[in-house]
Parts: structure tokens; C-alpha cells; sequence
């Protein structure tokens, strides 16, 4: 049953796709959107056109890039080379970007292997991490994924692809996060923190 | 600080600028937008545009139509249009016309009075509303603006604006809503429930 003329119709409907938007949301974005004016509308529109036409991936590193050519940090003299951090995702990337602790180079992967959505290694960015690695300025290659089971198993499969190449292969430390309650850990992360304890000097 | 290439900061702006949708959010949903094909990113841009060309206020009640003159509701033989009942809102619409009950005419304000927000009568469709009253072929307005102080502010104004015509004003009925529980009825409502017994025949 259609209670909106069909314009209107089509613009709840469109947000109602949006990931976590369910319709009485999208109702709410799209009465919002007709109640901007024109020119404010229309700029939304136009960032959606735009962002869709001038981003691309990178052919490096494969994370978000506006123009040709490499990204702002592969091409950046200032970040160490030898080092390639693997994130799952170009927001991955944000993350380590804001700690400001790192100045190697990323390979964003665009996913992880997760055979039960059917997204196998071919789907990932792979290939193109195996021939920066292949190159030969590479040193050290940290995977970053999440630490799911689904992250977990994506790193251990690329690790065992780029043994052969002889680089140090790492994965960042599990623990418990700074700033956290012991008593909310769970067993699986205490136990890690445990491990992976180290000498106070 | 900014870590996405402008394009796509633009759109993240954008969508963080909308109504509950946060930064994370707004991010999480550019994202999804850039993975989407270039012609589905395309047809939701079009009916953004789409829905802000077409859309327009109803002339009669006000509330939103798609092309010239009164929309599908005003220009229906089989409403009642002695009977007018005023929303606040298109959505309130939507919920009168999905319990199928009512056959009367709206008339959509657009809002309610509200000096917190520097709303005044003047900034709703008050006017068209009084000129339809006058016109005479309406014998009953019935008030369906929210419950709460801003709503039954409008309500009292408007009941007292339309008194000079010797129409019928009313207002929608409290009491206990269908299928709550009593022990949750706050002290107000079960008041007004009291108050609005009805004989059982």
C-alpha cells in the first residue's frame, strides 16, 4: 500500500537500501531532504555523483583515491616503504591514520575471505599485494585485520602465501585495550594479554 | 583533520548532515554508496532531484502531491469534504490513511506552534486552512495534532480561531493505548482515560 506520491515513494525507497536505514528512518531522511532547500539538495545529489565519479581505488595500495596515479600516501617520500600495513578496509586505514604512530604504506584488501558470503581470495585485492611484495622493497608486511575468525583466517592465509618471498610477516598484538576494566575481559583476550605479556625494563 | 580525498569527505558532510545520522554512520554509508554500481549511485542522486522537482505542496491541504493542482485525497469523489482533520505533519497523514478508518480531508500544517524554536501561526499553512473553514462546506474540524505541549498548544489556538465559523472542533480522544498494559499507563493518561469513559451498551 502507497501513501506518498510515486517521487516520493522512490527516495524512501532508496534510502530504505542504505545499510542500518529501515523505513521509518528513510521516511524521516527523505521528508528532511524535501523540506532543504534546492541548492542543498542538489549538492547532496551532486556528492553522490561526484565522489562516485572521482574516486577510484588506488593502484598501489588500493585504499580510496581521488585523480590518477597513486594516493596521497604512496606517493608521500616521507612514509617508510619497506613497511606494508593489510587492512580489510579503506576505514582501516582512518584508524591507523588518526594514532599517527605509523609512516609505513597500507594494502587495503577490500574484504576478507568469508567463504559463507561467498567472497573468496580472487575477490580481494591479493594479487596486486603479492606483486608489491614480489618487488623487492618490501621488509616487513603487518596484517591487520580484524581479530575474527574471518580476519584471523585471512591472515594466516596471506602469510602463508608470502613466505616465500622472505619477508617478516606480523600480526598486530592482541591484549587488553588501554583504558579498559580486567573484570569486562573476555577469557579468549586475557588469555592473549597473558601470552603476549612483556618484561617491564 | 582529514584523511578521505575530498570527493569523498564532500559526501561523508553530507550525510552526517541529515537528521540522527552521525559521523560514523554518514561514514559507514558513503562507503556503501561508493561500492554500489555506478548506475544504482546514479538512481539514488536522480531521486533525490527527482523527489525535490516533483514534490510540491497540495494548494488545498497542504500536504505533499506530485504535479499540478489538489492532490489524490482533495480530488476524491468518495471523501467526506465536510470533514476536515488537522496533522502536524505528511507522516500523520500516512498513519491516518494505514487504519483505513478515516474518509474525511486533511489539512497539513507543516509543523506546530513552538516559541522555543521561533515557530509562530504565521510560519504554518494556518491561513489556507481558516479560508477553507470559511468557505462553508466543511462541518467538522478535528484536531489530530501529537499529545504533548506544543501539539495541544496549536490545538487550543486554532479551535479558538475557527470558533467564529460555527464549525465543530474536536479533538482526538486519550486514553490507554490498544494492547498496552495499565500498570505502564503514566498518571496523566490514565486521567484522561477516566475522564473519557464510556457507558458499555
Amino acid at each position: 500500500m502507497q501513501y506518498f506520491p510515486p517521487a516520493l515513494e522512490n527516495l524512501v525507497e532508496h534510502f530504505a537500501k542504505l545499510p542500518g536505514i529501515g523505513r521509518k528512518t528513510a521516511q524521516r531522511l527523505a521528508f528532511f531532504l524535501l523540506s532543504l532547500p534546492e541548492e542543498e539538495a542538489a549538492s547532496f545529489a551532486n556528492a553522490i555523483l561526484g565522489a562516485k565519479k572521482s574516486i577510484s581505488c588506488c593502484p598501489v595500495c588500493q585504499n580510496f583515491t581521488e585523480g590518477e596515479g597513486p594516493c596521497s600516501i604512496c606517493s608521500s617520500p616521507k612514509r617508510d616503504n619497506t613497511l606494508i600495513c593489510v587492512v580489510a578496509d579503506p576505514k582501516d586505514v582512518v584508524a591507523f591514520e588518526r594514532s599517527r604512530e605509523y609512516d609505513g604504506l597500507y594494502h587495503v584488501l577490500h574484504g576478507v575471505i568469508s567463504p559463507m558470503n561467498h567472497v573468496g581470495p580472487d575477490d580481494l585485492h591479493i594479487k596486486s599485494l603479492v606483486e608489491r611484495v614480489a618487488s623487492g622493497t618490501v621488509q616487513e608486511v603487518i596484517m591487520a585485520t580484524n581479530p575474527d575468525t574471518e580476519g584471523e583466517a585471512t591472515a594466516m592465509y596471506l602469510s602463508r602465501l608470502l613466505k616465500p618471498f622472505s619477508v617478516k610477516v606480523s600480526r598486530l598484538a592482541y591484549g587488553i585495550p588501554v583504558g579498559s576494566h580486567l573484570e569486562y575481559a573476555d577469557d579468549a583476550t586475557l588469555m592473549r594479554a597473558l601470552e603476549g605479556r612483556r618484561e617491564i625494563l
